[in-house]
């Protein structure tokens, strides 16, 4: 299975010439699933509730429909943040769209900073999708640094971590994952955005260094700090499945259960 | 206060010399709570049961009884690992010992490998301890795996992770650590072992690289991978205190524990 991310740097709310920034990069590409930035369609540094009534879709909507002319010409999956409006509320959203269409909205649990002054958390179970025979599952930026939420997805058989992000601390959210991926025992795709964000005086600029790590925690791809990066790996996804660290430890079966109370 | 680590190569069965080699060291340094290795006045590589019938001993015992006369002379606390005889099992256990005595006595709770063979699971619940205002939590070598294991103590207010181990994994321990203290936001001493244990034909070596990181994640100190090392740095355990990320993400009270099911 080949696997992948594309780090660029969005424009915000330019969703013409971001979409199209993934479609010529996809041009002459094969993946199989693709992970793309949080929020990749808008940009990020939204500042008020306006912002999102002007940018926010729903889903299915015309950034999904739009990609998967993409999914289906290519017969490949791809996993990319979006603000999504549902009826009267906003979401930080990740959609796994697959050559049929949307397969799964993920609405991110863990809000970071002003986001919590615009998008409502995310009120679903953590869940773990198919692609075909792969187990997949989704997590947004802020999301990683609880140990929790990436277990309920470990727990249920996920192979595949895609984990669209807008990090803004440069190396952190890197050296984090890659002890998630192996404190599980999964492969993890993290992709991270670059370039900034200039709104009303104010700029927030992201940390890019996107990257693909093994169960064992090998790096198996990773972007500069502000690149532009299309990066694809082929994996085996079953090597997910072991989760031996020694012939007497299974990392799952060694769990004190009984003790974890809190 | 004053925290550090004692790394060394205890000798395998000469409890005499290992505890001669911690009296030595401490001679002329003032420190109010020091940690030691995992099982570090009898060495690691247990063969058979018999070994534990010879080397292990009851809490309190020779060992603390020894230690005791440090602890109480420097007025400090020393978290040390022993091996544990209690009835007629055996635990690879973690002694707070203060001024005044054994304060507590944690039972390794996720044994690795062959310590299964030889050592019964701890099974009270993850506690956290007072050292005057101060509270810590105890965790051996390979419960660092577990981030459900560390959250345990966290949430009760752990300040200070004490982490008496031997490791055999080169920097793999380390970088697991650093993130656990960060995703936790808590001081973290690990206490690693040097040296080699040769027994029957077989051996096992042990990497060291010993530290001390802080609630953000920096390293405080960190001794070598071959070297013996006492350090001791001065900290101030409230700044464990502190969960917050940005103004509005607090670690712990962004938790949705409403999610995390499993």
């Amino acid at each position: 299975m080949k696997i992948g991310f594309f780090q660029f740097a969005p424009q915000f709310g330019k969703r013409r010439e971001n979409l199209k920034a993934v479609a010529e990069v996809l041009a002459n590409v094969s993946v199989d699933l693709l992970v793309l930035p949080e929020l990749f369609n808008t940009g990020y540094l939204f500042t008020s509730k306006q912002d999102l009534i002007e940018l926010a879709e729903p889903v299915p909507g015309p950034t999904t429909l739009f990609l998967q002319q993409l999914t289906e010409r290519k017969q490949m999956s791809i996993v990319h943040g979006i603000a999504e409006r549902a009826q009267d509320k906003f979401y930080n959203s990740a959609v796994l769209l697959g050559p049929d269409g949307v397969r799964a909205v993920y609405r991110k649990a863990h809000l970071f900073s002003e986001e919590k002054l615009y998008f409502a958390p995310g009120d679903s179970p953590f869940q773990v999708y198919n692609i075909g025979q792969v187990k997949i599952g989704i997590l947004v930026c802020f999301d990683y640094w609880f140990p929790e939420a990436v277990r309920q997805l470990a727990l249920q058989g996920a192979q595949i971590i895609c984990h669209p992000s807008n990090l803004v601390l440069p190396g952190y959210g890197q050296q984090v994952t890659r002890v998630r991926a192996m404190e599980n025992r999964m492969f993890w795709v993290l992709c991270n955005r670059t370039g900034k964000d200039v709104r009303e005086g104010r700029e927030l600029a992201f940390t890019g260094e996107s990257q693909i790590v093994s169960p064992k925690g090998e790096i198996l791809a990773k972007a500069g700090l502000d690149e532009q990066s299309l990066q694809i790996v082929e994996i085996e996804p079953r090597a997910a499945d072991d989760k031996r660290v020694t012939s007497m430890n299974d990392l799952f079966k060694d769990r004190r259960t009984d003790l974890y109370t809190r």
